[in-house]
């Protein structure tokens, strides 16, 4: 069961309202590298996983990733409050509100027209968020490689919003909620490799022959070699098709009455290569528009007369 | 620039047609963590990249994923050839068709009814394939992490497939694709450790005081200690709010046109905590339904007469 | 900020697995009226919101939902428990598994294969969980009845949940749900009424010949009069356009050179309604298949020959 | 059966083109609040209604919404008039169109660049409208519920849309629009009332022991007393788990089979707690990067070395 | 089997960083009429197709296709290259950061924020491309219509692309890119006619008495006539509900329980048209408050008392 | 603006009950191929079209496919009619009720939980409506073309519908409403057609040298050649990089400091590919499980120490 203490997790301090940067920190609210992205990751695998450590640890964060949802998004109302009184007050003039509304030259104007200057689960182009950002699979060999990634990741956004402001308690809020990414990242790392065997996930083992063969699908000047496709991990293949040895084209068993049925499509819809048609394209073209002159000739003669 | 051989990477040899197996395979082909997804996550990552290495690796194993996207979009498509003339030539009788396109008990029905029994890039669930599940941010110590997740997964999912099928040629074939996740995880490993630090990923460091410690978000039966809450990487805290030593309390400067506006807002909308108002709710009920007979005393007294 | 006890707040008894059930159960979890929606629909609106009353309403229910998510996911997880055994560990034979996976009839072969028996954010159908679902605006007026809908709505799907099972525990947790969104449904009428006036929502006022009108819109046998279209509240108009006694159709101002461009892109892509054309889907005719014999006696006199 | 009249419900006369007015105006035509989500839950509703006067009134509406939705699509093509030439004719120098697209600081580019100028059934963002809007359920003491919110909503958007703009024309024609947001809520009220009892939804009663608690989530200054958690309505009850007087921990019954595939999966995936292994994290550290020092002394002592 | 080649299909120079120009590009990357959606329409298209004309030449478009996804991605990233430097190296101050991302008026700052400067596939409003822009439906006298409308408005978005920049090298690639849409739809409509009959699509023919009517249904000043009404092809009829001659009202037959189950849910969901009961909106209202005054009177006299 | 008869455009009856069917006949009310998306696509077009033929022609039509949503939703209702009696009422034991609801084996049980037998705006397998799935760019020489393939994709999806179910009034309706798809896309046919030149689409021609080269990008056995690839029309061409003769590499001018800072940022993230690293995989790995015993002995001579 959760519970609630009306004091953040950490303290914000918002120099002044600022909608634009409210726009761009959406991206951490409801945006795919986001906190509720993290607390849904993280919380949808406690309720699956019956191990004791990983799951304490798993709602530890995830009630954590919800506390930092809270103050991402307490960040972005702050930012957006004067805006708040304004559309809703309707008290500019509305050239004023307009410029007020389209004025940051990203999409605060969503903010503000549809959510009335508050925070949405939207990252900052606008987006609805969406479970599809949530990769849990169900295997703790998986899951927690993804959230080592999504802790990285999620890190690196934030100090890039770091970067862009230079409001010093927007900026400290920012890098706590970093911070615990870094701090995150080295938990689920931990885990990982506490459950030992961890690679490769899963119980079914590779063939042999292609688990530590490395294939050089991509031609030409800058091929280059490094100990991800090397000896004495790797053997450098070329590229090539039907690896197994076999024909390369695919082959499936069907009854008579489904082959009978496949062959009847295949006849009533066959292409005939010797014809020329007349097309559609070709009623439609115009002299000297771009090329496509050729055609022209041809039609005197076509396969099949129009309507014939 | 991408060039194609007809024949596939690997020989796809199909028992027997088998539409709701197909439906299974879909999570491969257009799922979250299938091949699509694989291949534009990769494929993106080289369009901007310009480490020489990586940039090479980056394009030949998005050049393999194309290429497992076609074997297993070949799967679905040898599985589903029998459903393709049935529902196509209408030669079943009508109950006899229905009975086939929903024998599955799964979502092959969609393939059939909307897709012609072509491969379609949906998951399992029918669910359309989504650039959100690309989680690609252009920073090469998390893309890197996130590639080597997502190959775990992909693994995984090749294995439950692979659980689910006596057919030896899809087998065989799904055996591949995952023993190719194996090889492509190990390559985005080396990639990673031979970028150096990759931890933390970024440039801004974290505040030390927060970057190595565990908060103990949940309490209760099931606290659990081990090497992602223990020292010597972690100091285990527990939960507590405002850790900066502030109030925990948002605070936000605003100019006095908008502080008066915000004002005039508050005051337009304020909640009234002495009244008891009637609701549309005691409207709308009636005795004995459902515990919640207790409004009709109040309603004697109301704060307001409706309408009145 | 919030925590979290390991003890739910409803204990959860299931009899047996059943991953059909828990299918039908994921509607509550991750669909449209389910909690992460709910908590979300309040969670958003409390930090925005200044009212202290319904502040601390909105996260009082809001961290409820979210324990409410936690009771019916783990409901999930406990039906989806043998089957997440058997999807892992590959125990049974191919064919039972298969059965496993697709005997239920509907979409919890999702769950088993995708998500590896665990609870996701998607609802009974597969689809992923969007804040689409989320409609909050940022007005109390309107979030309040927002609220008090969502309440209604998810009362009756529980409700609806219940009538399909006879698993004791489940249908009792099921039922404390339930329970909790009529009370929910009280409360937040209670803080729309304590806030007056409420309706009209928002300041501006309505033009008051349309405000209290109702348009027979839609004519034929079954119109029906009553309170909502009836006097004393509406006047009762048959439909007709331009209601302001106006022209009814559009006009907009232009600079010159705008119209200019206009003109030209009208001149360039007019229609010619003296042609009789030949067209593409003539070209494709064939004689006896489908009611379109009629073009053939017209195309003896095409108004333009083909590329002619 | 529809049918159609060229003349719009309400004259539509606008100024001059505005492309960025045009953009904000998409909310109410393809946004989550706007008249195509209005008139699909008004028409999904009406399809599967049996009550002859709800069934007529939401028609009634439905068909308005219809109309409604053409009077703003035509503000925002009117709006559009003149970039539409622009983007079409190309007759602009490539800095000055660049410039005409780009220059309203919102999403207006996407109209002209994939849109050509004409009205897209998105929001202000550019979502595309999704009917994840649409929260019909088929229960008429809900639905009219959820009819009535979504009224209250979209008066206020046409409200705040009104704020921003100074042409009469576009000013006027949203005000008609909002004021029938204003009417149609009634009916819906009148509806809702008229269908005795209405609350709580549905059949089946709630618990008494739960329906008129409310739980104090959430701690802290700011707790708030009022109507929504008082006498006579509420019981007033601090947070607690298992409510139920369990234990507040899940329970599920498996058979044996069942249960040693999960024990199985257990062990093969357990963590150890008495670990401290090296991680992949502590792979990637450099020194002097950012608070994580501390691992180093403790891989004197790995638990497993690396691959021994 | 895909092969890559490190040479790009057509050599791509742009003179200078433009982070807003690249925005824009991104509709032909991720957007609905971009390369991604023409190469999965192909080659989903491909995989199912047997005929061996259509087969060939599908694959070779689907292999351009993402050929030419390369060189609008590669456009993208040299666009943003300098940008990616920017966010990377937090080098500009926060203020010139700000600038940088926001400067553009349209959602670059997505591109940067977000993605890290790198080119994502979404459309330029920043929408993550979906599988849902994928009209395949495994039908050849369809999917080649489908392919024939996508060529011609992929022409049609490079061409206002084109219009919009004076970049000389990215202006040539673009007409690069646009030239093989014109290409490629000239290949799909000789496909298209060489497949005889292909017109209606499908087996069965339609009803006789339906296939060549026009149904007139939207009167009023601008009805006008052409060949897409007029004789020889069509009859002109006005629009009338019923044209089968029958009632035009639906009928089901069920079984008695069913009948009672239905009797039984309109019983207790039913209306009362004679009531005037009053509702939640009456409690809500105030005095002086837009043009709802009316109902007052009638509350005089309700026909239930609240609760009573 | 729109007016409604009650009456349908087509009588409907259904001889029995079948939520299964209904779940199918979902695909043409709010799937991608069905009538919401042709009414929406229809009447986007309608409101920005200048031309007085299209644009009656269009309105004309979108309003006759609002009254074919209204058909085929009014076939849903009645097939779910007696199941909205079932779910509503609870009256059925838990067992049967879990059966009705899973025994079709589709996705009816989405129909039944939450849309409470309602037609939901979703296709057949339960993904809601989006507007992703309209094309109209705005383009007339586009958007009729995009018409013509959707008329022929609505056609086709009809048809297998007809073919899967043997109620006679349901098949009779369906054939209605195929049927006018056939004349609708002779309608848009004649519409292209009466605008001359319509190919290409725009204004901008292409480059003469690749506007009739088509490119054999895939090689092998089953090459083809056709009209679609052959001469007169097109020169066939063996796919080649850099076709316009250039290095087929990209080249983008930065400023100096854009430089620097992509200087910088490669020799941060730069990758060693001398080195052969420890990696997170190896730390995992144990023995015996998966061709991965390779890595050991390099281990024994780590480029870099763990955390050395």
């Amino acid at each position: 069961m959760f519970a609630h203490n009306k004091r953040l997790q950490y303290t914000v301090r918002v120099s002044e309202t600022n909608p634009g940067l409210a726009n761009l920190m959406l991206e951490q609210f409801g945006g795919p590298q986001g906190e509720l992205a993290a607390a849904c990751r993280y919380f949808t695998q406690y309720l699956a996983e019956d191990d004791p450590g990983r799951k304490d640890m798993l709602i530890d964060i995830a009630t954590e990733e919800l506390s930092h949802l809270e103050v991402i998004g307490t960040i972005v109302a702050m930012l957006n409050k004067g805006c708040k009184g304004q559309i809703s007050e309707g008290a500019l003039s509305e050239a004023e509100l307009y410029k007020s509304i389209n004025g940051a030259g990203n999409d605060s104007h969503v903010t503000q027209v549809l959510y009335g200057g508050g925070p949405a689960l939207t990252n900052s182009g606008g987006v609805p968020w969406t479970a599809a950002y949530v990769d849990t699979i169900g295997d703790p060999s998986c899951d927690l490689r993804s959230n080592i990634a999504a802790e990285a990741r999620a890190k690196i956004i934030y100090e890039r919003l770091m970067n862009c402001t230079d409001d010093a308690g927007v900026k400290e809020a920012l890098g706590f909620l970093m911070t615990r990414e870094i701090s995150h990242q080295q938990s689920f790392e931990k885990a990982l490799y506490s459950m030992q065997p961890n690679f490769p996930p899963g119980k079914l083992p590779g063939m042999k022959q292609f688990s530590n063969v490395y294939f050089n699908m991509s031609s030409g000047e800058g091929d280059t070699r490094g100990p991800w496709n090397n000896e004495p991990t790797f053997e450098y293949h070329e590229a090539q098709p039907a690896v197994d040895g076999g024909s390369g084209l695919p082959e499936v068993h069907m009854g008579a009455h489904d082959s009978d049925l496949v062959e009847q499509l295949a006849m009533r819809t066959r292409s005939d290569p010797q014809s020329d048609p007349t097309t559609g394209a070709e009623l439609g073209m115009s002299q000297g528009n771009g090329g496509t002159a050729k055609p022209k000739a041809k039609t005197t003669t076509p396969r099949r007369p129009p309507n014939g």
